[in-house]
């Protein structure tokens, strides 16, 4: 049809001069620009809203007074994080009344690069959520690790015009910025220069260096976990995306500085969810009705998770319940406690009382080349002991910084040796993109287990596999697993196998149910747990080990790393 | 200089790394985003802020605790009515703190067409205000007059994706809109492609027509007079942009649905200001003074003049006082009070107490084709008396509309009489773009003239002649010397010219200051006065009795309309 005919088509429902495709009887509908709620019937044609008002319908729902808002947005999430592929994310997220998100496929970009992209910008077409996209910014993270990939300016130009693209992505390299960094204030320029926001991510940046980052147009930042950072941040004009992962958790913290004044400035995000949060939690939802717990009004609890984002990625399509707009609904009993009785996606009742419905198809998950190169062939992670007093990777519970210990190991046959008794374990990161075989060793202390070793090849943000273990054997079982799966996680006992999930999707997501790969998750960290790993959860833990830009001491592919020097330091001290 | 670089420099300038082009210190700078004030030095570099806070400068200057807000813009406004050129337009309002606006240039499109159009753009450039534009979507507005142009959507395209054209201007053919005229549809359709907002003009537009009319995709009003309907419209998700003109007045009556809930979804606009009320009272300072007297916090009067508009109209490069922004500054004494006593346009200092500062070079008027085409050679007003009882449209005091009264004329010779005794005088309107010699006659009740005969060139929308006077001796006079001088305004008596304001620039502008344009209409309103002219601006009324659209009854170069009827009448009865 053509767009001129399509907005005929739609004024004449609006006029009541030709009938609806579907009239909303007995709304409440909720009013996020004054902050109300309007009883009214909701016209719907050609999957947008013709008017608010009296109208006739060829179906009609009765809602019984049941209220009904604009669709949820999360401005700010890593699917990848799910899991899930997506799919199955999207299935996740409409039973929970979000309709958009921008999501920033910063990890499959790791590993492969624009193919990733063009991976995730294929599989957004034909779902019930609309994907959209900000683009990785900072890939690799540093060069510290083997990543699978690089992405310059150029690498990310083809994509900025895309219609699915909304903004460059999370700014994580803050000191590129403000120290001018030219291939970094290039990326910025080609944002701007496509009228694109630039997200950023900027924690405990403050003072000259937070103007400084702002002055080269950053537009948001997801990083706040203190109510005066977060306003010193909107009085200088960012956006601030209130996050609610499944880690960082920043909501209790926040939810005072979101009045009407500071509303349409202020956004919710998830960033991180892991499958079992989003299944139990849920999503953006989640963050409404804690926000409202916590003393946020439910109107701009609301319209900070539909208009405020819709408005700052100038998506005008959405964002509010009013004629013209996308018929992207969310229904619910209680303003105060929103959870998705009915979900409309352009129109069309997609979920019900928190499920998809299963008259709805989603696409097939799309083809992708397998992402695992490594060379196994040589593969040992025997420590030549090169002094007596060795470097170990502490864990701190529940965080993802560490810190640096020193133990003196065993020692037999000229090797260094993990201590179960001490909770020093081994590890490694193999190098799994080029096939180099290389492989970086260390020890870690915190993780607890003491039998057997898990591996996973989801290790920000290189995502080569990082695996740790009580012993050599277990650890090789482990890998050879992973890498036998296309990626995934495994915790093998006694040379075997134990308990795995297959992420086959670039070695980060499985094509499985996000409900499936929870259950699953769950099973894998009961296991581990059996053996006595500590962490909540340990594949969580283990994959931020390999991160070189959190301090304190980190390990990759290349080798120990003093985060606070910014260099490789040997495993031995002395 | 690249973009690049100037991205470097702001950076290093806000880091404190180099120094600024200008600190302002001792500022009390208005925060638009959380509402409030902050103190601190705003640095400038490159016409940008680099940052708030301490910072060191070339160029240094102490505020002394005086405020600092952004400057105000003005979206919806005709140059035109102001009778001045785009230069001297801009030399007043930068005095009062504008430093943006979005002007329709209706009237001049109505006359030129694209070539108004183009005319206005080269204008625009180097202005020390940043003058946008939205293009004019109803030239003409009828067909029962002669225009001098027709701008299609053909016309119109190729000035859509123009940098200084943010919009699709005031819509006011709502019944071409709802009633689904392609034409209409298409000029809205082109606009949503090029992802302009669409300006909307819908008076007492409500229920199901105005869902309709949003339905379309209309962004905005700016034609409430009351909170009802300014509640209604900001409930369908319109844009609001509340109007103090010369004529329509609605600030007061609105005020009061400005909260921190509505102000991101509301504007000050003036529409039409005449060169009176702009020397005396100014332009959106104004609005925001009075709107403050009336009760509206401070800072969210000053946001709705400021990062509202820029909002609306996605200007993400003004409209704060905050890092990466234009610096488009002004200083007052008084948060209560606001009057610029200096005005910073991309961090030069432009205009101090209300003045332009005389260093300020503004550019001299462009050349523009003559617009007047009129043919006079069988000028004649007299009217055959072809029957009794004739005709009279009857002036409502101060408003627009017009009622219809009837009388019996004294006859002459087979001639109809104009009669100062009881108020009624002739009027007529003078073809003036087609050179076609047609002319419409009608009588007019309520001018008061006693002695003389008024003409313009001012005559929405078509801008033909309209004159109207005690004899036809002296409405030719009149005619004759707004021909002769290109266009303007004149009051003649005793078959010669007694008081006159020429606007050559297509009948509608002069190129003189808004100051001396505003002395010479004051002088000739005083001398319309003098002979009984009652109306408070005899001239106003005049430019609105040939604009068919208003009702009740009006006359075009065509003939006598009876608006309600939308065709023409005869003059005569019986």
């Amino acid at each position: 049809m053509k767009r001129t005919d399509r907005i005929a088509e739609l004024i004449e429902a609006a006029r009541g001069d030709a009938a609806s495709d579907l009239v909303l009887k007995n709304a409440r509908i909720v009013d996020v620009f004054t902050g109300r709620t309007m009883e009214a019937a909701v016209a719907i044609k050609n999957g947008h809203i013709a008017g608010l008002g009296e109208y006739e319908g060829a179906e009609t729902v009765d809602l019984q007074g049941k209220y009904v808002a604009p669709g949820f947005m999360d401005p700010h999430v890593h699917i990848e994080s799910s899991m899930a592929c997506v799919s199955e994310f999207a299935r996740t997220l409409v039973a929970r009344g979000v309709t958009t998100v921008a999501a920033d496929p910063h990890e499959i970009a790791n590993v492969l690069g624009a193919e990733g992209i063009r991976y995730m910008l294929k599989s957004a077409e034909g779902q019930p959520v609309d994907i959209f996209f900000t683009l990785p910014s900072c890939v690799p993270a540093t060069d510290l690790e083997t990543s699978g990939a690089k992405m310059t300016v150029a690498d990310l130009e083809p994509f900025m015009g895309h219609e699915r693209v909304l903004a460059l992505g999370e700014m994580m390299n803050f000191p590129g910025v403000i120290f001018r960094d030219p291939e970094v204030i290039a990326k910025v320029e080609m944002a701007r220069r496509f009228g694109k926001p630039v997200d950023g991510h900027a924690p405990g940046l403050s003072g000259q260096d937070l103007q400084a980052y702002l002055a080269a147009g950053i537009s948001s930042d997801h990083e706040c976990t203190e109510v005066s950072e977060a306003l010193e941040r909107l009085r200088a004009g960012m956006h601030i995306m209130i996050r609610e992962g499944t880690g960082a958790r920043n909501v209790e913290a926040l939810a005072s500085i979101v009045d009407w004044r500071t509303a349409p400035r202020v956004m919710w995000c998830t960033d991180d969810r892991h499958p079992h949060e989003l299944v139990e939690e849920g999503s953006i939802d989640h963050i409404v009705r804690k926000a409202i717990r916590l003393g946020v009004e439910p109107f701009a609890a609301i319209r900070v998770a539909t208009l405020s984002p819709a408005d700052y990625f100038g998506l005008k399509d959405r964002g509010a319940v009013a004629p013209g707009r996308l018929a992207d609904l969310v229904v619910f009993e209680d303003l105060r406690k929103p959870e998705a009785a009915m979900v409309f996606k352009r129109g069309r009742l997609v979920a019900e009382n928190g499920k998809m419905r299963p008259d709805i198809s989603i696409p097939s998950p799309v083809e992708i080349s397998p992402s695992m190169n490594a060379d196994l062939s040589s593969l040992d992670f025997s420590v030549p002991a090169e002094g007596k007093t060795a470097r170990a990777i502490k864990i701190v519970p529940d965080q993802i910084v560490t810190r640096q210990t020193f133990f003196e190991p065993d020692i037999r046959d000229g090797f260094a040796l993990p201590d179960v008794e001490r909770d020093i374990l081994k590890m490694a990161v193999v190098e799994r993109h080029m096939g180099s075989g290389k492989v970086g060793k260390a020890f870690l202390k915190g993780l607890g287990l003491r039998q057997g070793a898990i591996a996973s090849s989801v290790a920000h943000d290189s995502h080569n596999i990082v695996v740790a273990g009580t012993n050599d054997r277990d650890m090789v079982a482990a890998v050879e697993e992973v890498v036998r799966m296309g990626g995934g996680l495994c915790f093998a006992r006694e040379g075997r196998t134990a308990a795995k999930l297959a992420l086959p999707v670039a070695g980060l997501m499985s094509t499985e149910s996000v409900h499936a790969v929870s259950e699953k998750l769950d099973r894998l960290v009961g296991a581990c747990k059996e053996c006595g790993a500590a962490p909540k959860d340990p594949f969580m833990t283990l994959s931020f080990l390999a991160l070189p830009v959190i301090p304190e001491l980190k390990l990759t592919d290349k080798g120990l790393v003093d985060v606070g020097k910014f260099q490789f330091v040997p495993l031995f001290v002395s």
